[in-house]
């Protein structure tokens, strides 16, 4: 065993991990972040979330869950009801990103006014150069 | 001026600022907050740029560098050398999400080898299914 245990190796014995690069491809878009920032607090249900995430299809919604739960950010359960009932939580490890995330939908509310005056003093500008 | 002064109107009083999901979604990708970080600490140029963020093309840096530059979240600096030296540097506002974009990437590599894992897991459970 001079490898040692893959899962305890993590990434500077080289286990083959995911590239972070990736990863932050994964937690960083807008749907991650609102979905990751709904199911943090609480188990939440598909529809619910369709609620809450503003904007986002059903199909993107979909989309999204299944590669959350596929990285181990989120967990799906399935209550054995009729109909089934299914449900998503934010995983202990999303969970270390969820300040950071509010720190980011909170920034956005902010500085809304201060990005419409910055896009047309940009746009002003481009005017007089051409 | 029953409206008020639109600079200092802001989001509550309906300065009709972009909306705060739009904002979202030009900071939190994974090029815009590698390029911020990248730039937060001191004035950085294009080249340099082109090598710290890990993957980017030089289409989608100039691309990405113009929309960050146009919301005020990064300031371009032309130097009038021969031939003209351009910088960019995170604007004061932009420096608030600096901790949180940290977060973000540091989180991404901790995790690597655990999303690799449930990522094996999920497959495995997928195969059995099927």
């Amino acid at each position: 065993m001079s490898q040692g245990n893959t899962a305890a190796a993590g990434i500077e014995q080289g286990a083959c991990p995911v590239p972070p690069r990736e990863i932050l491809d994964r937690i960083a878009g807008k749907w991650a972040i609102q979905i990751i920032i709904a199911s943090a607090t609480g188990p939440i249900r598909f529809t619910e979330l369709e609620r809450l995430v503003e904007g986002i299809s059903r199909r993107m919604l979909t989309l999204t869950l299944r590669t959350l739960e596929r990285d181990g950010i989120l967990e799906r359960t399935v209550y054995p009801t009729v109909p089934p009932k299914v449900e998503y939580q934010a995983t202990p490890m999303a969970l270390e990103l969820y300040e950071a995330m509010l720190t980011l939908t909170d920034w956005s509310r902010r500085h809304s006014a201060s990005v419409a005056r910055a896009r047309e003093r940009y746009d002003a500008r481009q005017t007089v150069a051409v």
